[in-house]
């Protein structure tokens, strides 16, 4: 795939080939997971947390509470960089160097900026909670003002970002095609099997269906 | 838990009370996986890329091509933050604040250091292979030296590293358990089911037990 012009941050330099910048594919990838990597610079050195997100509309959303310490890394610089990462298997090739992974993944750069307000802070909260589970905005006890005031969101513009990706499988030497190693991949899959009920839960307060169905392949 | 008098890169501010800085924990949350999220500090910025490691006894191997954009910031600074997330459900309460994920994650920060020499390359490509793909060194082609000079091989030294982690089911508000709302965990587990051949294996060629050995979860 050609490179289009595009911000330095922003281009895959190695293996461009496998480098998307639409953004059908960096919304899919997006769409796809809950938990990304948000990285932040304290003191001059990077720091990576895994937090939880959602996308709404052209930007992230991420929360937390005002005592994380990568918020108040974003107080002092707001730069930051969010990857999401799905890992589709293992590529099982006939020599130890083209061995791989199948993946999807898409980086994000921006500049974060705080989301102020108790109802701006609770339309993030419904946004978060009904992309990692919906239906739940509507069967939990919302956020009261005291809770809204413990959470601290900052959204990030998705305009900067890249996808990269691999799918399908080995690609050998030609010489090692006569090899009898044998090469494939391993298809990698995070399901949920099982709703585990609270130990607290009255009797007879049964999942939902808008839980149930989350009993289905995640990617 | 207590936190002990720690470097304040690795201190953990935030829920203190899920934090682990014992040696056996980060290694036991390194060694359940493969696949780490990588940040550098490019131009003053956060980047973070997902890449495959593996632990080679106190120290992280990454490598990739020479070409990888994360090893070019790493020869201008060599500061690092390795982070390795394993997401094992989501946690559904009785109010949508008490919503959270169980979980099990390192953080590392060091100082990345370029592995020299073919057969320090070679050793480290072992690690890795052997980690992610156990028996796949003495099964597939080992890299020869043009493939070892394709590679490059950093470490990072896993003496400075947290544990973070969260287990267990909801903890809701007193209030809330009157509540007839479902609550509990959603587990999620990566699994891989199947072994797909590449379309130019030789009839006849099955996968060897090493390799079927992998038809089982993953965390």
């Amino acid at each position: 795939m050609a490179q289009p012009d595009l911000d330095p941050k922003v281009r895959v330099r190695r293996a461009p080939e496998r480098a998307a910048y639409d953004a059908e594919t960096v919304r899919a990838i997006l769409d796809a997971g809950f938990v990304c990597h948000l990285g932040v610079v304290r003191d001059g050195r990077p720091v990576v947390i895994p937090t939880l997100y959602a996308r709404d509309g052209d930007r992230l959303v991420v929360h937390g509470s005002p005592a994380m310490g990568a918020f108040r890394d974003l107080k002092r610089g707001p730069d930051v960089c969010v990857t999401v990462t799905h890992v589709d298997g293992l590529v099982l090739a006939r020599s130890v160097f083209h061995h791989s992974v199948n993946y999807r993944s898409v980086v994000v750069h921006g500049t974060a900026e705080r989301v102020h307000g108790e109802q701006a802070v609770c339309d993030a909260l419904r946004i978060l909670v009904e992309h990692i589970a919906p239906g739940q905005w509507d069967s939990a006890r919302r956020p009261n003002a005291d809770e809204l005031r413990q959470t601290e969101v900052w959204t990030v513009p998705i305009s900067a970002a890249s996808a990269k990706l691999r799918t399908g499988g080995p690609k050998d030497e030609p010489e090692d095609y006569d090899l009898s190693t044998w090469a494939g991949v391993l298809p990698l899959v995070t399901t949920a099997c099982d709703l585990v009920p609270d130990e607290k839960l009255p009797a007879g307060v049964t999942p939902p269906p808008h839980l149930t169905e989350l009993l289905r392949p995640r990617r």
